[in-house]
């Protein structure tokens, strides 16, 4: 039982949906958690502040240590609980290579998409130009398109042949991709891995509760 | 020798410096070297777009694997040469939490810090509004006043108690706060810091060679 552990988190954020998807890989079960809400400013409350001072979601505990950043979290874990569970890291550095490279490549298809969706919470009304959003777009296709290109050739898992740390840390960026409305068929790569994996128990099992239910965000991405 | 490895780079990328550092801890010398300039954009180059498809520095080449993701390249070197040069991984599983941490944290440093520097840059002219500039100044002095209270009870490095992969990925973020004008008298601790490591010879041999000259660049975080 890791009741050692706390994690206050927020639907759908893929950061905390990494933690979870660690845990649960790890067999890290009981944990302490508490779903808070972003639309109630909860991430900004005491609780989280206390342990994330950037008022974010994930606030991440384990034991004494803070481990807010989930790549922090999930490169610890897999340290700490080496032998516990599955297996995240591969032996063949061909394959860790690759897994590390597509990981830290997940900041920058992230990012991208965040200025796409965000756009409009990020950049008050009098700041706002359709010419930047246009170039947001323009920016998140091209991201996209480079990992539909890595995924041609794939086994199911981003790299190698087995699940790994490149899974656990990118699998929530390309599901948020295909909630936000981005097109099965444009992308076939892409879907198949997403469907691929979508029913893995560790993600399936931390599934974002909201996204059970439609959206109006579901099209915002439909012409990427 | 190294000549297995190739990187091509930017002067003053945090992203190179970090390939860079690592690479001396490591005691990895001789590797494919070459630099680029900016300024007449051979980051676009094929040279780089054939490693790099971001069109991004560095590129960095391991053997047949890419890496051009910089903590991609640490992570990936610390394992293939753990018992070669600096040891960069605490066994203490404490300082190992708070190692990632900060690491991560890192990204918003830089994030922050890119958002200033580089308002011009990535803003058209018609988009661009004295309140996003008030703004990101805001949010990166927030961020750069949360690090100089992480170095309060600093020992001369960023975690533990000697140099890590901590230093190794965020000394070059905090250096560049320096370059572009940060106040040493406002933020001691950082200024400490910073004034301690500056003379490791990993760092030193790999100071970025346009930083030795002056530039107007040099007053631009004067008010954070």
């Amino acid at each position: 039982m890791a009741q050692d552990m706390t994690l206050l988190w927020g639907s759908g954020s893929p950061p905390c949906w990494r933690i979870m998807i660690m845990l649960e890989e790890k067999e890290l079960k009981g944990y302490n958690q508490k779903l808070l809400s972003f639309e109630k400013k909860e991430h900004k409350s005491k609780e989280v502040l206390d342990i994330n001072p950037r008022g974010q979601f994930p606030a991440f505990k384990y034991k004494d240590y803070i481990l807010n950043e989930s790549y922090a979290a999930c490169l610890f874990l897999e340290i700490q609980y080496k032998s516990q569970g599955t297996k995240l890291t591969p032996d063949c550095p061909m394959e860790l290579a690759l897994m590390y490279q597509r990981m830290f490549e997940g900041f920058s298809l992230l990012q991208k998409t965040g200025q796409v969706l965000y756009y409009d919470y990020n950049v008050p009304e009098n700041e706002r130009h359709e010419s930047a959003r246009t170039r947001n777009k323009e920016a998140l296709t091209t991201e996209v398109k480079l990992w539909e290109g890595y995924l041609a050739s794939s086994s199911g898992f981003l790299t190698g042949k087995t699940f790994s740390l490149s899974d656990v840390t990118v699998f929530p960026n390309i599901a948020y991709l295909f909630r936000s409305g981005l097109c099965e068929k444009r992308y076939p790569n892409l879907a198949k891995y997403y469907n691929g994996l979508k029913d893995r128990p560790s993600i399936k099992a931390n599934w974002p509760p909201h996204w059970k239910e439609s959206c109006e965000c579901q099209v915002l991405l439909k012409d990427i």
